[in-house]
């Protein structure tokens, strides 16, 4: 039996809490399967006035999902106000978040849905990892320099092979070693998770018209084309460097299954500009399953009942569809 | 009575005059204004049967224009092969252009569309400006740092700040002035020619998360915000700077009438991921108007009756509402 997904709520004063009661309520029509929060009983009751099962642990949590939302409760923030983030809530944001990975680490959950914080709570309260990603690599015992961080909607897969880079570094920090290794992370997580036996990778070029010859940059030749030769002798089926502008219409888009992007907008504009609202965060390479909604805590938004669950529907329907696919690999 | 446009056929062997005659073809149903095309006969004759009547002068392109495609002809280039440039054929592109432009700055065209042409060819041939763009521009006696190039779609509307620019080169080149300068012209073309009284303009950032207040790169706060500023005290309607990956959707596209960008890959990614078939490159801030389609010679597709005329057809429509509301202005 498919074990339940474990889905940390966030930063408590964020939409988090909202969308994922909302994705609960719309279980059944959205054919969900079963997952249990894990945060706080106040943080849901002050948006929503659905049924919540407290949880003795996560083993209860498949039998209780039909009736209510099952919850598994963390140290009590006190008061929580949406919209109005305060410590001991990113304190509750850390412990559900660092139960979550314990619990997907150890199977006891299929795999880890996180829910939007806020970066700038966390690191007043002394976090010191660039984002959760980073946690939850190196507590699952993997470098960051081994997950892969790709953003997957119902029209594209993009990978941005620098994240978050000024524009000015980039050149600097592209390398094709670091190209690579995020090829090469890539296509094993859409073989292993994502049931593609040979995954198509098309890699974008850094400069306009993907530097025309060397005319416009020179990174194309010097840095990118020898990482696709390289990747390619390694048996990977990679294009590119191509145009990045030609690269995202539907008619390219059928060509590959995955977008190797250079730098962040690169990759999250054609991502954002054509799946908005249901823009799904994966992170490959882990030994565990972790989707996560590509928005942030809309604390401006939080507990008017605004904010769309799509996101939130969508990461942990992608992360159901994964730990089924690991189950039957 | 509105005058017709000038169409320059573009590089011979290239797509140009196979989708000028597929646009005539289609004049009825897609409701074109008429125009005439300058170029030679016999690269028509290569692609296309339609009718085709060679033109004493402009001044009988109107009344010919219902029953056969108008041309004004050019020195006979020799033979032309689809598909296969030479050096003839760039001497033909360089000529029609040159003629359409002669044309349009005397008011004897409407306006004036440009088919693609190759640089490398032109450049072959002694051609010394950058692009079609910067030979108009100086024949017009406009300096290029006054004149703005525009895309244009369906969907949105998109001005690169800074264009043919290597990805490294950007930041540099990247200055409050540049960014002012490309904002007035902007807003004053789309007040002329698109009849927007009060134009909205939306300008991206140019790092991550346009920055985030400086941790992700200093260009918003050091550049582009003084830019804005300084515009909106006079009197420009203007936003910014956004982070360029939440600025494409539609709900983000509703609340502005064109979007400046930094560079040539965040104008035109969107772009081209939403309007790849029919967008229209504008340029503003010159005394005639001037439009083109968004794509080049295609020479590997060329004479194979496979070219989407959608991007010509735009274009040309595009010029005639300009040229229309320039009358009416």
């Amino acid at each position: 039996m498919v074990k339940p997904l474990a889905v940390a709520l966030g930063d408590p004063a964020g939409i988090g809490p909202e969308i994922v009661a909302a994705a609960w309520a719309m279980r059944r029509q959205m054919n969900l399967p079963p997952f249990f929060a894990i945060g706080d009983r106040r943080s849901l009751a002050a948006v929503w006035d659905g049924p919540v099962q407290t949880l003795g642990g996560p083993a209860d949590a498949a039998a209780a999902f039909d009736e209510a939302l099952p919850l598994v409760q963390v140290d009590d923030p006190g008061e929580i106000v949406p919209g109005d983030p305060n410590l001991a809530g990113a304190r509750c944001a850390l412990d559900s978040l660092e139960i979550a990975v314990g619990l997907a680490r150890t199977g006891t959950a299929a795999g880890l849905i996180t829910g939007p914080v806020s970066k700038a709570q966390l690191y007043a309260i002394g976090f010191t990892y660039p984002g959760q990603t980073e946690f939850i690599a190196e507590r699952c015992g993997v470098s960051t320099g081994n997950v892969v961080m790709m953003l997957a909607g119902p029209s594209l897969r993009t990978v941005p092979v620098t994240i978050h880079t000024a524009l000015a570094d980039v050149p600097r920090a592209l390398t094709t070693e670091l190209i690579m290794t995020r090829a090469r992370v890539t296509a094993r997580g859409l073989q292993r998770d994502f049931g593609i036996a040979q995954p198509r990778l098309s890699v974008a070029g850094l400069n306009p018209h993907a530097g025309e010859g060397g005319t416009l940059g020179r990174e194309e030749l010097d840095i990118i084309a020898p990482a696709i030769e390289a990747l390619r002798l390694e048996g990977l089926d990679i294009t590119g460097p191509h145009s990045a502008d030609t690269m995202f219409h539907a008619e390219a888009r059928a060509r590959y299954d995955v977008a190797l992007c250079m730098y962040h907008d690169q990759a999250l504009i054609p991502m954002k500009t054509l799946d908005f609202n249901d823009g799904v965060n994966v992170t490959l390479g882990l030994p565990i399953i972790r989707t996560s909604p590509d928005h942030g805590t809309a604390f401006n938004i939080a507990g008017k009942s605004i904010a769309s669950p799509d996101a939130m529907i969508a990461a942990i329907r992608m992360a159901g569809a994964c730990a089924a696919r690991r189950c039957a690999g």
